[in-house]
């Protein structure tokens, strides 16, 4: 439904990224993190926010709107908190400098927040979660970005997809909750628009912030920055709970964009700049009590959900960070989905780097029209 | 819809309530407390939780669900966190002290953290948050209750309503963000009960699980604990973000339940006990920069929202926290609205706690059969 999918093993993948990072101007370590933001989005399936992006993102350099000298400067720090000035850099680089300290501070003092301002976009959120809960942390990120969310009655985008990520030590699988404000992301829309269907109620409105169906018309309005956009979690009116997604986005903006004092999400992608806000938060269990008995605790509950009784035809109750888990092992041993649209990107960047296409993919040769996505970026 | 509504000036409620709370066997100070949780919640236009519940309160107590002496036990301390073992005792008071701690942490160490088990019913949510914003911080709080809310995929409900509720200092209005984790609470489903409507869809499942509109069928299936019961915000499918709004009740159990190794909502109101566990935070802005900086810069954003283009025919975009000043300002001018059924029930509490009902209510003769919400309690 988006040009054919190729699948590729995650290693050639890890070392094209390894070295496309690397002609971009990155160091070896971080050629190293920022492919592991985007390599993990695609191994939990969310290829939106994976290696799809890469072209992006060298555009963003060349265009001056991501600066790989940015490294992100602290310029407020306590024992429990930071706020870093992202300087225009590589989202993932400051995201991932944030994280680690809040991560430092939890262990040290028991909660660290960080709230990063003027970054760029980041990835998917939860990687900088599941940074704290793979060290037995409990783990929270949210990051605001380019007006998309229309808030309950307005006609206007105001408010990025904000997503709110949290992550939690569990057994078997950590619970790993990622997940945007609005009712989808603009990639569902894009899905829509290329198969030519209606989409649901309550996804979007039109330009006069009537809901509509249209996926064309309302990607349309918003490319052209006419009006409408996607509805908060919870559609277009106070009786679905459309101030509750647009509540919830508000919290988004309290961590990334308010705390920060940096851009909310109306002022992002302006005057060449990104302007985009990040949040932060590290919680240590062990400030509450024993961590393997809340760990175990918690488990205990995951489990009892995932043994309810299910709804009719239905085999299976999630909890969340299940189906991540589960592709993981999947894409590991298919390979990873790639649109064949991004990886004519990809040969023309290898192109344009100096690197040789052949030698990662060997005899293949993408031949479909470029019909990737078009995200935020 | 729901009985004959009358009106009473808000000093008349908070005297009997002074009165019959310490009728009930608490101080003076505790009567207080409680009263201010109940009729803020009436101030705010939340009949639900306000002055209706306080029959059901004096039941909790008289059955021994509600322990009058408990008074909360710290069970783990740091400095930026507490557990605390409510033992049974008054939601309101435990829930009091955990936030009074939470914001004593947040004023010196930058964050509180406190988290609460064996509590009982405490109210709004956001009653708490707000204490910490009416101090010039960042509020938070929530809580789990008897299991409402059937996860994605179910048949049965395993979590409760799990409000959260985040308040944010702001000019001119504070921001205030209270609202449980589901489409609805079990109150809507009451009332369009009683009005004999379809309820909209997405809101209910039945108890094979299947998407209901039939509010007394649900109800119903509820009460006799047969199965289904409310749907997360988001619905019934991952189409529209069901598991959404079960990972935001997940948050829910995760700062109440799991960090105080509590019961769970699934296990809520069992053998004779509530159960109920809380959460709470404060986090202090002076940690990130100028507080007044930090409250400009929101509220900048708060007004940018409010004067964003409206939808066709709305005439007003709201920032969360405005219905509820505004509700204040028109209650205390109008007085509070009770059901008469609610009165009729305070009528008889009144003969059996010796109080004179004259004295508050003078010559009005409640005379409405008792159609009062039925809530969780």
């Amino acid at each position: 439904m988006a040009g054919n999918i190729v699948y590729f093993p995650y290693e050639t993948l890890k070392k094209l990224s390894m070295d496309a990072f690397q002609k971009f101007g990155f160091t070896e370590k971080e050629a190293d993190i920022i492919q592991d933001v985007l390599l993990t989005s695609d191994l939990f399936g969310i290829q939106s926010h994976g290696m799809q992006r890469m072209v992006r993102y060298h555009k963003g350099i060349t265009s001056g709107l991501i600066k790989i000298a940015s490294k992100g400067k602290v310029v407020f720090e306590t024992p429990i908190s930071a706020v870093i000035d992202g300087e225009d850099g590589m989202g993932q680089l400051i995201g991932h400098k944030a994280m680690e300290m809040a991560i430092e501070k939890a262990k040290k003092s028991g909660v660290g927040i960080v709230s990063v301002r003027n970054s760029n976009h980041y990835g998917i959120a939860g990687y900088y979660a599941k940074m704290a809960s793979d060290q037995g942390l409990i783990g929270f990120s949210c990051t605001n970005s380019e007006a998309i969310m229309v808030p309950t009655y307005a006609r206007k985008a105001m408010l990025g997809s904000n997503p709110l990520a949290w992550t939690v030590p569990a057994d078997p699988v950590d619970f790993f909750f990622d997940c945007s404000t609005t009712v989808v992301t603009r990639g569902k829309l894009e899905m829509y628009n290329k198969m030519g269907k209606a989409t649901p109620d309550g996804w979007a409105v039109n330009k006069e912030g009537v809901p509509s169906t249209n996926a064309a018309e309302v990607l349309g309005n918003i490319s052209r920055h006419e009006g409408g956009g996607i509805l908060p979690l919870g559609g277009a009116t106070e009786i679905s709970g459309s101030h509750k997604g647009y509540g919830n986005g508000m919290i988004a903006e309290l961590f990334a964009s308010i705390l920060s004092q940096g851009g909310t999400s109306n002022k992002c992608m302006k005057d060449g700049r990104s302007n985009i806000c990040h949040g932060f938060m590290a919680i240590n269990p062990a400030f509450f009590g024993d961590p393997a008995e809340i760990k175990a605790h918690f488990s205990t509950f995951l489990q009892e959900l995932r043994d309810a009784p299910k709804a009719d035809g239905q085999p299976r109750i999630y909890t969340h960070g299940e189906k991540e888990h589960e592709s993981v092992a999947r894409v590991l041993k298919e390979g990873v989905p790639i649109i064949e649209g991004t990886m004519v990107e990809v040969q023309d960047l290898c192109n344009e780097l100096g690197l040789d296409f052949k030698s990662y993919f060997g005899d293949y040769v993408p031949k479909a029209p470029q019909t990737m996505f078009k995200g935020n970026y």
